[in-house]
């Protein structure tokens, strides 16, 4: 019995390494103001057909489920968040800044950094046309990054837009109905050969060819960047309008982050769909949005050929599978007492493991070391006195068991 | 465009509730030297076909994939748990202690307590075949349940043994095929009309009505309440020989939690499964095991109904999405000053948040009240000073710009 190809399994280090970059995730969205909130993992498959472009569609895992109804597993959150603030949004002040961890499936060819599954940090802003939702949203995103280590060396957002596209369109007079197609080429534009592209473009080729080169010139991107320069954080972006990103609903600023080296896929990528909410709720609600996701197999891979960022995140799996307190049970007449003393340390929130069995000390001790104890209670031979050994400093001191718990509660601080 | 019948939607409020159970598990198995791990939410259908009985595949989210392979959305987590164990078993010292938080689904007609997905604790005690492993389990359990205020009077486990009926069998010359039969019939003997079971049980039916009537006798059970006895912990459990358990593969010990008022479904269950990962590894590797699953449905309802329970769960939701400092920008001139520091207070960790367009100051006060902001930071007419403002006594000060994060550092802590 196998996993699924393209499915992961979390014995505890992978688990713990997950959850250092979901706490990572979590806490920053929280610097910024965001409130969590979750969706389900199964929907309606017509949420994403009707909503998304035709490529994601053909790369869902969907079915028809017992009732007869066609469902798929989520290979993105935003059609769910649309729905869900479109339902609750009256119960909620503008701007809302809602962020969700979780987990997304997609049927795809199995590569380096793509799966068929991968978790998710979103983050959207719901309610805010200004561009200063733009600021806050990418300040937010480079964040993130900086909390796992990374500086502006190692990563970078190309921002474009894509009005500065549909304006080109436009002055080019370009038919509206051709706007989404030839995004999509433009989109594509960097991953397949240049006489591929010039076909598609036809008559438009030079004149697109020559402001991708440019970088293409907005009002709207270098307010964008003034904005982050206030905070610091220009370094971290640059203009790039070949970024057009391949969901159909964008409407504005689109961004991408890469790392510097540009060895991986995106880290992460968004943008703002003003018009999603609206189309979702059949005119019923109607508000401008914007947001990101980034994807933790792809970042994994970035903290783990990055050094110093992968020593944060070993230091942290060390951490989370560490105790506070080993028992040591040196006589089985005492284990009685030491289960006693064990439930009561348990009540205040140590951390507390012992021998479920009778085990040799020296055994005991060993495991007590393996388990990153701090202190080691021995319940032998000096009862009523329980040993009580600092393991880092080694040093032993005896302690009357009516006094453990306080003696402990003044030199242990609890695993954070 | 609705959520799929049995799915849920958790809104920030709903989502604040999930993680408030979430870390309550998650704090009180790491207490017990638990670590955390996690499996994929999609399995082959094989590993719940083989090992579970079919009352549960008649029950799954099943279908093809497009590479026509048989899966299923993951219904428990055990089949899992034994494939992952079996894989890494010689990386870890026995036993080993691991739990896990995760979403598991089951296509089931929709009643009260019983959606088509819900969330799990799952732990497990895996190389340890001594009573002293089940104890440690059930405690656990117990503790769990105590970390959201309840009592002994608000719950009971009900613990029963699958070797006591086995033995029942034998001695009564019962043939060894009918003994997982019989064992269901029990299972459901306090959910079907008496009648229904004398006719299934047969020439056995006298006997086993007058030993769950007893409630029978196992010293195998009263060694396991004593050892919850030595803990404090006897008054939270009861033997009750007539839980069985559905799923096929416990071997041994058995338990459910209920509520005491007995007006919801078991809230957590589990057991022995001695057998398990030597089926699943095709006898590659034998290793006992024990472990209980708890339900995040049923617990939420119990905590609702409970005001003390539901009290500090209310708290944690109001603390979740409070924020620590409200940057109130009175003058727009001010507006890249309050934003240098906004960017300042984050990078310390603060949880701050801001208008993002111009707003009238009252209306920006208000927020910060919304948003349970400790303390206002006003930018604007006091410029270079800034108007520090503590949001629950009203007291406010004016501290030079290059003061304010020293000043806050003294004052305010970090949001949890």
């Amino acid at each position: 019995m196998q996993t699924l190809p393209g499915f992961r399994d979390f014995p505890p280090d992978s688990c713990a390494a997950r959850n250092y970059i979901f706490a990572r995730w979590c806490e920053v969205a929280r610097r910024y103001g965001f409130v969590e909130w979750e969706g389900p993992v199964l929907e309606p498959t017509e949420l994403y057909k009707k909503k998304s472009g035709v490529e994601i569609v053909d790369q869902l895992f969907h079915f028809k489920d017992k009732g007869e109804r066609e469902v798929a597993m989520r290979p993105e959150l935003t059609p769910t968040l649309a729905r869900v603030v479109a339902a609750h949004e009256r119960e909620f002040k503008k701007p809302l800044k809602w962020f969700s961890i979780g987990q997304f499936f997609r049927y795809e060819k199995q590569q380096r950094g793509r799966l068929r599954e991968h978790f998710q940090l979103n983050c959207d802003i719901i309610g805010e046309a200004d561009l200063a939702g733009d600021v806050e949203l990418v300040a937010l995103c480079i964040d993130v990054l900086r909390a796992f280590g990374f500086s502006e060396k190692d990563f970078v957002i190309r921002i474009s837009d894509r009005e500065f596209w549909t304006d080109f369109f436009r002055e080019k007079n370009v038919p509206p109905d051709r706007w989404d197609e030839l995004l999509q080429v433009i989109d594509k534009s960097g991953r397949e050969p240049r006489e591929r592209t010039a076909e598609k473009l036809g008559d438009l080729a030079d004149l697109v060819f020559a402001t991708l080169k440019s970088g293409g010139k907005s009002k709207k991107l270098d307010k964008l960047v003034a904005g982050l320069r206030e905070r610091g954080l220009a370094d971290f972006v640059s203009i790039d309008v070949g970024i057009v990103r391949g969901l159909a609903y964008y409407t504005g600023i689109v961004f991408e982050l890469f790392d510097r080296a540009g060895k991986f896929r995106a880290i992460a990528g968004g943008g703002r769909y003003d018009n999603l909410i609206s189309l979702l709720s059949d005119g019923a609600v109607s508000l401008p949005a914007l947001g990101f996701a980034m994807g933790d197999v792809v970042l994994g891979e970035l903290i783990n050929e990055t050094s110093h960022a992968h020593e944060a995140m070993e230091k942290a799996i060390a951490n989370d599978h560490e105790i506070d307190i080993y028992i040591v049970i040196a006589k089985e007449e005492r284990r009685a007492d030491a289960l006693r003393h064990i439930q009561q340390l348990r009540d205040r929130g140590y951390r507390v493991d012992y021998p479920l069995t009778p085990t040799k000390v020296a055994r005991q001790f060993q495991t007590a070391e393996e388990l990153g104890a701090r202190v080691a209670l021995l319940f032998g031979d000096e009862w009523p006195q329980v040993k009580l050994k600092n393991m880092a400093t080694a040093q032993q001191e005896l302690v009357p068991q009516d006094r453990v718990l306080a003696h402990l509660q003044a030199q242990v601080s609890l695993s954070s």
